[in-house]
């Protein structure tokens, strides 16, 4: 299907339909490029400066293209801010919809999706899915992201619910769970910068094994956990008795 | 010292030096009583609307007072917000301060700690402390800001490092543990509300729940960990046979 045009791999071989004009699927790829290219310039630019110091113009400089090249592509500046929020946000329904398919355990799909969760918000969209204000946008678009965003929310609770049913999560609240996770990942936005010694997927790796682990000590396969989880205060004890001595 | 004036407890007592001025003590306590107050309005008309949409005035009707009385108190709008901040910091400063002088675990030093700075986020100043742009301010509150944050991340690495090290909590990396741990607090002031139907201290102590005992399921005294960890997995495994079947 796709051998209308010769590349330099093919040398002699002429094409039976030449033309000077691209396939419509390939302009439709053209374009889709070119309109992502927009949009993660676009991100970059709120990134870094917010999004009301930022104008079409500015978008356009970066991309060193006009002002309206990039009005091909995108309506205003307000619709520009909402395809970043759902660019970043498409990674994390990507990844519910991958796990979707899998058999795995409850907290392995879960840790599936906070990964992908924690490496969005460190990407160039970061800033957009969780710093812009959502009064910058028009009430359809800000019901939109609302409504996504609350997607993300009950897809987490219920992964915390499966796991727990299938005995891969520790019993608890699946709600203040869920808002602590995603509380954390969310806060990745505001302290990570792109040019730090970890990648997003690395810091969204190291979060998903705090998550995991908790702060509680597990016992070994030797130590029975709530022997592992009174030693320390009773060694806390034999100091401060040392300390009054 | 404190029996200048009898108070109507005392009846019949007629005070030695009586004096139609307070005492400079009275006056002293008198005001910071209102300067709280109206660092407390600010931080409320500050989360509602916004810095930039809030003015004296507001802050002022919000008292029933004139706005030179919130003058009186205050030298800036700016100053109110580095007030804000450094009020709601002061609650976990407060809360470092306090577990200095105990001898308890680490992990239960550092929860207390996380249960304060919670419930600090979930307060009126929470807003304050971690939605306000750092450049409304001058540089030189601005560093200050900057000064505390980092004086309580390095507090919460300290508390997680000496319970790795006392066994009270699982060996981890301090850094990436503090950042997952302050996200999550701070993430509260982004949905907190006060009309909700929990408190903040509750919201503090569950999110404290989540982060000690981590997804991952423990094992009680008669299973041991590594047991309790594969079933799932082999549950799963099950599963996937029956279904392929």
């Amino acid at each position: 299907m796709n051998n209308r045009r010769s590349g330099p791999g093919t040398p002699g071989k002429t094409p039976l339909t030449a033309s000077p004009w691209k396939a419509s699927h390939e302009r439709e790829r053209d374009r889709e490029v070119k309109r992502d290219a927009v949009i993660r310039a676009a991100a970059r630019e709120f990134n870094r400066k917010g999004y009301h110091n930022t104008s079409l113009d500015d978008i356009a400089a970066r991309l060193e293209v006009t002002k309206p090249t990039v009005y091909y592509y995108v309506t205003s500046k307000e619709q520009l801010l909402f395809q970043c929020f759902v660019a970043g946000v498409e990674r994390i329904r990507a990844a519910f919809r991958e796990v979707r398919r899998s058999q795995a355990p409850g907290r392995e799909r879960l840790s599936a999706v906070l990964r992908h969760y924690g490496e969005a918000v460190a990407s160039e969209f970061g800033w957009c899915m969780v710093r812009a204000e959502e009064q910058d946008l028009a009430p359809a678009m800000s019901r939109h992201i609302k409504a996504l965003k609350s997607e993300i929310d009950q897809g987490i609770r219920r992964l915390i619910r499966e796991g727990v049913q299938d005995g891969s999560i520790q019993p608890c609240d699946p709600k203040m769970t869920a808002f602590a996770l995603a509380g954390a990942l969310n806060w990745i936005a505001h302290w990570y910068r792109e040019d730090q010694s970890l990648s997003g997927a690395q810091i969204a790796a190291a979060f998903v094994t705090v998550f995991e682990a908790g702060l509680r000590p597990r016992g070994n396969g030797a130590v029975a956990e709530p022997a592992a989880r009174e030693a320390p205060r009773r060694r806390a004890r034999r100091t401060a008795a040392a300390l009054t001595r």
